[in-house]
């Protein structure tokens, strides 16, 4: 898809941005109440807007005056800070509106998260709000800070995060807690954070937009429990990442839900695999763990994007090196080949004994300059993409020395270089040293591998977001609109999800994906004269609104030669399906001509709660949810979207040839993936339909569609 | 297998870990040297017995005299550490033989990594230590600690690792500093550290033995780069882990070799799968990261085993707790469902708000005592089996505090306990207070819930290891051998590999695996006379020495029901075959007769060069490779250990039975898998050995190998 354009952040946002000036409603002279911390980091922040506190029983506070209400606060004033209980939140809200402020940061708790009052409480906040024109962040939040404006409108305890370039947006109060707490002990900065709370107005896609515009921030960095509107989301970020990183770490997956499903596409398309497409999608970076979202943060915000996956690994012993080696692997990487140039160049560097092959092992005895020169060296090979210096405490040297001769060559690099500091206490000054000159370090080498795949993950998400070109797919949207529409306006009601074949047929044909007819027979002479019709050999297929799965209840019968034989299928069919599920309607046998051999696959879609039409491309026939060979991408897709799916399957690389296998039509695999993808986006009544099998022919001739399966949403 | 006897430790090794005295040859003034190094951790460490140092320039050093050659050191003495140029070192070990010593550590480098030359010089030491019964730890290492006893013989810089109780044992000088550096830093302990060097004589397996019959070590660790002699290093190991576990960290895989194969199993089986095997034979735990290594030591070393996967969270805040849950489920342990009562007494220590369902969220306000009385809750539940408690910079206590009211409910527990300290600063004091009470702490959920599964997957292995019993397969393996030697004897030399399948049907049946017998047609005719004798339909396969994958050259034809098709069949494979292999020699076409439907695997053994016969079992067919639905194990192995990679499999599981699959006989493929792997385990003559497919027909009816293909080691 093309991207949306750049978002413009919303303008009734900038109030809690940038502020002209702030009133702490609840400021309080207690220092055990987050009133008080409010107040007092407001003002330690050296936030240089107009700082004012409310509270009904006056006074003052930090040298200014406690006015006892909002309606007093002098000009300017933009944003509304308001930390008293619950209760009187929303006869407050009105205040703040009649004031004509038209933001306001809610950070009491005692809302949503205590019940259904509390959550009834929330809702009239709500209405109070939207009734002025104001917009609300939290309420159950502990604010938000900007390191660089400064404003640090949160009632944490001191200290604040340093400023840095890293944005930190989180569904979890308690996450941002520990998270400034942590990044400081790690010495890096944050540029903003912001704590969204219950999100009763401004969600985590809201604020994407203000926040990418901060010229500090380099990296966003996402804690989710959910996302409040998929598509929205995908687009926004989509646009957003195409100018500045984003990482997002997913959580709350033990509790996803499971969904009634009759297809194989359903029973494996989970919460977290719509997700995983819809970050791909928006070139949104998932990470795991809470660590690797600040190691990854710090490797996007410091070091230039590389050209590519190959990898140097510069060492001072040779153990440190195997892991880093190995770990570049494990990463998706590569190890670079050095080129002869690049070899000579280091043997005049190094004693005899160095390896000079990657990893460059320079010995025990390496100095500082010697680390520098090898560096500048490595950096110079056009073999190399990005470098990984480790630096275990050195024998001779002071670690500290060797992050100082280093830094100058790192800063002219244009290639990333991230460094593996291996150890603790011995390693301290040139930790500080890499810090201050926003070069990444990391303790341990896996850590840094991990760094430099996601620094060449984010170089190819733009590489293919500059080339991503759309094709069109020639659809009949509007025919297959109308037949699904004709079809639902003269069902029999009790046919709940139920869609006859000849409806999908004639769906499947407007969009272009080529089936082999199948007809019903309602008898056993029926099928014989059908057979005849539509050509031997035929097979034979059970026709039953109740089941879906039709090999499971041995309702398939293939390589039907003669009329006899389909005459006795009809009736084994039958007979069987009977047996197997008496409660069954049974309509008839549908008969259908074999088609030429090739390669069998599945496509399937359904429509994600959260994100829409999420697609799926594998391995089919029964054993589906057992081989697990399928994924998933969100429709419709691009070309590159699709092929992706294709390559990432075996049952789709293996339609390039394998062995024995002749290659088949690759990409008329890959355009009917896509078909069915649109169809899905575009008819979102279909709640599951799937392809099992899609006959992928010799190259050349094309695909079949062999069975086809629909339901309609609830 | 059952277990080997618990390994007595080498008494020639007992004056590395226990020496009454220490020689530094090599002690130094300058303390730029790494024997002045040496000689100042050795008297700093606070060792009891004699210490005593040569340097042939004589003098005195810390108090003591510089004796000029080994001769003058005074009894007692039964360890010599040489830090002295490499070339000097033969004739100081004749030296050292002279004087009686029978054990020395070369630190020194200069040997077999900087070349053939080092090499050679390695040998001469090895030669001269061999004729003096001496043995050697090193060269090209840093040395040998023991906090305990205590004796520090390493030269890297002070200070030392806290004693402790995990022994770390290193391939890599390199890594031991690091590790030190970061022990000490993380405020935990060592009890002893092995630098194993070159390992010209002292090996890996070597020093497990003596090291884990150490009372202060609870845990060992290992930094591996391969193991010496795979088989020893199991059985060693595997004993040890009975009474201690092992955790290694094994690297290297990146330059692991390709070998040549011709088979399926042999193209799937790299060095790290057989490292897997051997790991998991040997209950050795197997870490991805440095990092995991120690986080996984401290919670073996302080935490007792757990009795199942039922985990439960305890935290203040929503945010970590659903990140801790997901952490749980993606370590494969299970979020526990807590009791009625359970929950009704949470409800007594808990505002109302509080959520008493798994994760149990105390919300903000928890005080240490509700951490510490809630903590105790839970671990009187019966469905609780272990406890992650989480504990962010609380906002109205201090986390020292919460620890200080949890560590007597942790240490009166029996079960685990570990803790999640989200931050860094704030946190600081609670971190100490748990190290010091042994209790294992970690800066993020994800850390402390792979560290409880850990702890699972040891109790499971010692509860598998205490359960274990073999059965024996009565195979004939004096037939076999006898089988293979006479055709070894008897072969054409220039089919090197080939094994024809008249010999591997003898080898199959001397061990009880069942086969449809192939007969061999060199004519058309004479095809359909033995289709005739062993009874239609019957299937033709190619018989060529050249050619090990016969569906590859479309050598295969199956379901020929009548004498006719059977001569057609004939002439249509020759002539495929011919065309598409012109230099493959052809010897006929083999007649089998075909079977009935069931279920299609296939077996496989290879021998691995480390550890041996190397079994796999998985989906077959030819599309072995793309499908990776493969699990390997050493061979033999037990009933156990085949039903653990059956139910590994796709294609193990669904022998169970699967929608319209109807269930086959899991147990006679089961055993087969044994028995192929115990053939390969008595006959190493054989390179692989492949049997694809073996139908596994329906229940109590056993299975058949359809197919089969060996070769001979070169």
């Amino acid at each position: 898809m093309l991207p949306d354009p750049f978002p413009e952040p919303d303008p009734s946002l900038t109030p809690f941005f940038k502020p002209r000036g702030v009133a702490v409603i609840g400021a309080s002279l207690d220092p055990t109440k987050l009133g008080y911390g409010l107040a007092r980091n407001l003002v330690q922040s050296n936030y240089q807007g107009m700082i004012h506190f409310v509270n009904p029983h006056g006074g003052s506070l930090f040298g200014r005056p406690l006015y006892t209400n909002i309606s007093q606060v002098p000009d300017p004033v933009d944003l509304a800070v308001v930390l008293i209980p619950a209760r009187f939140i929303p006869q407050t809200l009105e205040e703040i509106g009649q004031r004509g402020l038209r933001a306001a940061i809610i950070g009491s708790g005692g809302f949503r998260e205590t019940g259904p009052e509390g959550a009834e409480l929330e809702n009239e906040c709500l209405r109070i709000a939207r009734a002025h024109d104001i917009r609300l962040l939290g309420p159950n939040c502990i604010g938000l800070l900007d390191t660089h404006l400064p404003m640090d409108a949160t009632f944490l305890p001191p200290p604040g995060p340093l400023p840095g370039d890293v944005t930190f947006i989180s569904h979890s109060g308690a996450i941002c807690a520990a998270v400034i707490d942590w990044a400081r002990g790690q010495g890096f900065g944050l540029s903003h954070l912001v704590s969204l709370g219950n999100q009763v107005d401004v969600n985590e896609t809201d604020v994407l937009a203000p926040l990418a515009a901060d010229p500090f921030t380099r990296v966003l960095t996402l804690y989710l429990e959910g996302v409040s509107d998929g598509r929205r989301f995908i687009s926004e970020a989509g646009s957003l990442t195409r100018q500045k990183p984003i990482i997002a770490l997913k959580v709350g997956r033990f509790a996803s839900g499971q969904r009634a499903v009759a297809s194989h596409t359903g029973a494996l398309a989970g919460q977290e695999t719509a997700f995983n497409a819809a970050f791909r999608r928006a070139g949104v970076i998932r990470a795991e763990t809470s660590e690797e979202v600040f190691d990854w943060a710090r490797a996007l915000a410091w070091c230039p994007p590389p050209h590519g996956r190959n990898v140097v690994v510069l060492t001072n012993a040779g153990g440190p090196g195997v892991t880093a080696a190995d770990a570049i692997e494990a990463n998706g990487m590569y190890m670079a080949q050095i080129s002869q140039e690049t070899q000579a160049a280091l043997g005049g560097l190094l004693p005899p004994a160095a390896s000079l092959h990657n990893p460059v092992d320079m010995l025990a005895s390496a100095s500082p300059s010697q680390y520098a020169q090898c560096l500048q060296v490595l950096l110079n090979d056009a073999n190399v993409d990005s470098v990984l210096v480790i630096l275990p405490p050195p024998p001779m040297f002071t670690a500290g020395a060797v992050a100082k001769a280093m830094i100058p060559v790192i800063h002219a690099a244009e290639k990333p270089v991230v460094v593996a500091l291996m150890g603790e206490r011995l390693i301290q000054e040139a930790v500080e040293h890499f810090r201050a000159a926003h070069v990444p370090e990391y303790r341990f080498p896996e850590r840094a591998a991990s760094a430099l795949a996601v620094l060449a993950q984010r170089a190819e998400y733009l590489s293919r977001a500059a080339n991503a070109k759309d094709s069109n797919l020639e659809v009949d949207k509007n025919k297959a609109q109308l037949t699904l529409r004709s079809y639902l306006e003269a069902r029999n009601r009790s046919d709940r999800s139920y869609i006859p074949f000849e409806v999908i047929q004639t769906l499947l044909a407007a969009y272009g994906i080529p089936f082999k007819p199948l007809k019903l027979a309602q008898s056993a002479q029926g099928a014989a004269e059908l057979a005849g019709e539509l050509g031997l050999p035929v097979a034979l297929k059970i026709a039953s609104p109740q089941i879906a799965h039709k090999s499971d209840v041995n309702g398939v019968l293939l390589n039907l030669w003669d009329a006899e034989s389909v005459k006795r299928g009809y009736e084994q069919i039958v007979g069987t399906v009977r047996a197997a599920q008496p409660q069954a309607e049974i309509l008839g046998v549908y008969v259908q001509s074999m088609i030429p051999d090739g390669q069998d696959v599945i496509l399937g879609a359904i429509q994600d709660p959260q994100f829409g039409a999420l697609a799926m491309f594998g391995s089919g026939g029964t054993e589906v949810e057992g081989l697990k060979d399928v994924a998933f991408a969100l429709a419709p897709m691009t070309e590159e979207e699709a092929q992706y799916l294709l390559d990432s399957t075996w049952a789709g690389r293996k339609l390039y040839g394998y062995r024995n296998l002749p290659p088949v039509d690759y990409q008329a695999a890959m355009i009917a993936l896509r078909r069915l993808g649109q169809l899905a986006a575009d008819l979102p009544q279909l709640a599951e339909i799937e392809i099992n099998p899609l006959r992928v022919l010799p190259q050349g001739q094309g695909v079949f569609a062999l069975d086809i399966r629909a339901s309609l949403s609830a």
